[in-house]
């Protein structure tokens, strides 16, 4: 939650030159996101954001995301929209960094979500699932089960130290995922990190969905495995299985799940679980001294992993056709 | 340049219940303001900035600030103006700290400004003065004269190690400025922290002036010489003439200063100096573990010190009359 690069007005006026969007009359740095720089940017046009893309994000990634997002807002998805300066490019460079603007979108991020939110969202992810399905490039998910092994290498040694018998827990997991890990599930573009912070409403209802870096070409379901683990789980890592179901309802009042999804739903959740424990752990065995940002705790999706291991089938996540 | 209090969507829902200000559209934490925690806000009504004040705040000095910010806006200031509540109070409490909600102003913090942006923080400081003048309350300057020595005394030991010689010349500072600082000057409130930071600028055009928590009953040609120590320096510590020549003659197109003021420029300069120079040192040495803010390097204005022991009177700062 940092501003990594302080930006003159000199500088953002400079770069907002080659842009048709109006004076500027106001910007401020905003405290939130973990990977890269965000400035709120009022204009005499309107309200955006300028991202500043700090070394986490891989600059040869920023194609795919940027078309992805302007795709879906073209497809009706309330998402932020890259805005293309008079060279027709959305992406520029400030202060030495890949930069964007984007529409800024108005919603408010839900800490405590209950069922209702949860119904809302998954009407949401089936909604991206379907406008991404025409769009022509590919990403593959670089976070998904060839690369567990090689992340709890980073961390294996500690592990234990985190938490007792995390290494050998992590150990069965990886074993029993790799050898299991479906292939040829319905899929394509996928958000892959739509928790609580990526999801906006106002009032009752979802009003966007924020943060594609991370997106990419993979199962729709493994998606859905995603929000069940970042949505449906209480602070102390029970699942709450109404939340579960209204997640499910929502998507499957979009699309419905195909037979080959449901089964599969207990190994992707668990899955899911194992990547975010994992990101987690190495991020927090590396914290770098003066760090600006906590690190969030791996041990919530040790937790959620008691849960998936003994998970029969999806009726545990609440599918309840 | 932090947010201090993280403020869940539940918390500020409840909080902006007391209010008129209609349904909330987003907060965004801003990366600003080194004493308190801001968020951006926007409403079906507008746009404001919620603080929430830190401990560095003095809860007791808040009603001052705020009244005084309504008094500015009322005689028509361009500053924020504190949001009351149902019950006509315009300081809350969110988080367990108190918090206020002020109209939002639209602007930008010009880094490097030039005679023109003098001229018109000159015009500005001066209706600052002028609408101050009937304001009911009083707050002492608890950072002049009479504080310099105490503060001193948490740095003298260790001020040599910062830059050279600087614990002696602080001493002749010190007796020089206690022994000869002008009384009876023409007085009222003053802002006393006119930064860059604090005067918003929109095209050319000075849009307005934030940040009232350094304000208090004090001399009006003092509030000119930290103006003149905070904008007319360049980087390395050369007095921009030019600046400065600007920066009174805009305020005395608005308030012409009386002969005393303009006698006792130069020791109010070399004053005001030595304030931001204490404070910043003490700052400077006392830097917390873990802390979000990077510390002001006190050296820029023992710098400027260099420069207002030489100044034979006010015309070596531009007062041109």
């Amino acid at each position: 939650m940092a501003v990594y690069t302080e930006v003159s007005d000199a500088a953002l006026s400079r770069f907002l030159g080659a842009y048709d969007i109006g004076g500027l009359l106001s910007y401020k740095g905003i405290a939130e996101g973990v990977e890269n720089t965000n400035f709120f940017l009022h204009t005499t046009a309107g309200s955006y954001i300028l991202t500043l893309y700090e070394k986490r994000v891989n600059e040869a990634d920023l194609p795919f995301f940027l078309n992805l997002m302007g795709h879906l807002a073209r497809r009706g998805l309330a998402c932020p929209q890259p805005v293309r300066n008079r060279d027709g490019t959305a992406l520029g460079r400030l202060c030495g960094r890949p930069a964007v603007i984007v529409s800024f979108l108005e919603g408010v991020s839900v800490k405590a979500p209950g069922a209702h939110h949860c119904r809302e969202l998954g009407r949401a992810l089936a909604e991206l699932h379907a406008a991404g399905a025409d769009f022509g490039m590919v990403r593959a998910n670089n976070l998904s089960v060839s690369a567990w092994r090689p992340l709890f290498a980073q961390a294996e040694a500690q592990a234990d130290e985190v938490s007792p018998g995390l290494s050998g827990r992590t150990r069965g997991d990886l074993a029993l995922l790799e050898a299991g890990w479906p292939a040829d599930l319905p899929g394509g573009v996928i958000h892959a990190d739509l928790f609580t912070d990526n999801v906006f409403f106002i009032g009752d209802g979802l009003s966007g969905l924020i943060d594609f870096y991370f997106a990419c070409t993979d199962a729709f379901a493994y998606d859905l495995a995603i929000c069940l683990n970042a949505w449906c789980f209480t602070a102390d890592g029970a699942f709450r299985r109404d939340m579960g179901e209204a997640l499910i309802a929502g998507y499957e009042a979009v699309r419905l799940l195909e037979p080959a999804e449901v089964a599969a739903l207990p190994i992707l959740c668990r899955g899911a679980a194992l990547r975010f424990m994992l990101t987690r752990l190495v991020d927090w065995l590396n914290v770098p001294p003066g760090a600006l940002v906590q690190p969030k705790d791996p041990r919530e999706y040790d937790r959620r992993l008691t849960f998936h291991r003994q998970a029969a089938d999806a009726r545990a996540y609440g599918f309840a056709r």
